[in-house]
């Protein structure tokens, strides 16, 4: 019987700037064991998200690198092949940081065993680290009233599509913010928000004026740049801005220059809040479950867009970061 | 016997950036008569502070602004003359919104009797909005705790000199941030800053890093810009900023460009808030007797620079807007 090949995704060299293929490299390298503690899983899906271009970088920010060589970091999910834990069987479907790659290793206490009944890449997106991300950046840090008009950018992407939902399920009017007429009519016809804005073919001020006439009370941003200041022009007093991250500006090369706009928070008493999903890792159990039954009662609903092959993990990568995906991006790694 | 004359200071000329004397002009009217409900007012003290110079034009603000040949919004302090006002009596001392002027007619719900035994000037800084800016800055939208470094901008000025006080008696360290080597000296010798940065003389991104090893966990911002730019880079994991100001930027004829910096509220989960003092006026009653006892017990001290009559109103602004008041920057109108 032939030795099992682990295919992986790893950094070959930094980006300036937007990051191209040739910023990674396929690998091949023996299914490594697990030690006393660990489990081996076979991965089955894999993510790419906008905080992945952050780690390429050798900047000081939230997380350490990924050093040139190494693997991918990513959120994978996959089943249990061989445990060392005794919290874990194989057979098991497992979710956490994994990688992109088709073999991983990883300590029992960062797998999460994914919802029974529920597809298994929803881990990835409704169930896991986007779900959970709009969960806790709309719900706790913008802390939305009903009756609020939520603005939400990268609307259609992976975290948008679940906040407009969950402002829909908080009694606020949501209105999303996307590029193009494809994606903006899957903000309302799919997602439930109350009016959608295509960044690429409206005036954005114009479209916001008209979409909020009351002005902007909560602000769920992906985004930044040019978006967001205009989203600053329209805040209501007391707006609530929570900064989820800030994709505009993960391409540059340097630092965009813009006008400042702190003097606007007085004029609005608004309040600006940066976050990590992962800083909210003791409450993922009260977040799962609620997200796991408005999926399964049709509340919340996904898109995806899925590549195929943890080889194309990179293109995938590269969609996602120039908006191209149409919905949540996926690679299916295997069956 | 001569009918007394009220002298004004009114609006003659918007601005465009840095305001001029010549935007001003004293203007002489009969002194006003009270109506049902409202006292006369001799000022005995007025204010200049950098909120005015945003009422001198016309753009969407928090508030209205000075209409051409209005009298200049300030606070002011001073004593009943005549009262149709069933809570106030002639010789009553006074604090409220009564402009540039040496005679006004207020309603009696605007002014607010100052505390016995203090200077009656301190109504303008320390008990008056200077001080309740920085209690409820600091203590409700920044929320300090013990062990907190608090870096404060524009630190020796009217609020400034306040917070850095309150900041210790929250259980903090205070770094301060002015211009120029008295003030810095003003600093840690009268208002008990830890360590002051003189922002003319001294790389500020290097002294901030000196100054605070462990990172900002609060900042208090009167000024925006550069400075701001610099203190933004060296928060600490979930800093809080308040924004009372952005004095930098009062004085541009067009908004300044600066590299975006939301992304750095993920990386520190950082919070920033802006404020108006008079959204908490319903709490003015907690925290004057607070500052009062302070002031009496030789907890908070102040200093003073003040200009003689109300015709040099503009003159006493202008140098405070270019920096160049030491302390608190008053009018005295009258004995």
């Amino acid at each position: 019987m032939a030795v099992p090949v682990n295919r992986r995704v790893t950094l070959a060299a930094r980006p300036a700037g937007f990051p191209k293929e040739s910023n990674f490299a396929l690998v091949e390298a023996p299914v490594p064991e697990p030690q006393p503690g660990e489990a081996l899983v076979r991965v089955l899906w894999t993510s790419v998200d906008p905080y992945q271009r952050g780690r390429m970088s050798e900047a000081r920010s939230y997380a350490k690198p990924v050093e040139v060589g190494e693997v991918m970091t990513a959120q994978s999910a996959g089943e249990v092949v061989e445990s060392r834990d005794p919290r874990f069987q194989p057979g098991d479907k497992v979710v956490g940081p994994l990688g992109w790659q088709e073999y991983a290793v990883a300590r029992g206490g960062t797998l999460r065993k994914t919802v029974p009944g529920a597809p298994l890449q929803t881990a990835l997106h409704v169930l896991g680290t986007n779900g959970l991300t709009a969960y806790f950046g709309l719900l706790d840090v913008a802390r939305p009233k009903p009756g609020d008009t939520v603005v939400v950018s990268a609307a259609a992407g992976g975290v948008g599509q679940v906040v407009g939902q969950l402002a829909k399920l908080a009694g606020c009017r949501a209105v999303g913010i996307a590029g193009g007429p494809e994606k903006v009519h899957e903000l309302t016809e799919t997602f439930g928000y109350d009016a959608g804005i295509d960044y690429k073919g409206e005036d954005i001020a114009a479209a916001l004026k008209e979409a909020c006439p009351d002005g902007v009370d909560v602000y769920f941003d992906n985004v930044g740049g040019e978006i967001t200041d205009a989203v600053f022009r329209r805040l209501a007093i007391g707006a609530r801005i929570a900064i989820c991250g800030q994709i505009s500006q993960y391409k540059l090369e340097q630092p965009e220059l813009a006008p400042r706009n702190l003097g606007l928070l007085i004029v609005y008493r608004a309040r600006v809040e940066g976050f990590l999903v992962s800083d909210y890792a003791h409450r993922f159990g009260e977040a799962v479950p609620r997200l796991a039954r408005w999926l399964a009662e049709g509340r919340v609903r996904y898109t995806e867009d899925v590549v195929e092959g943890i080889e194309r993990a990179p293109e995938a990568f590269l969609r996602m970061l120039r908006g191209e995906n149409r919905g949540k991006q996926l690679v299916h790694v295997a069956d």
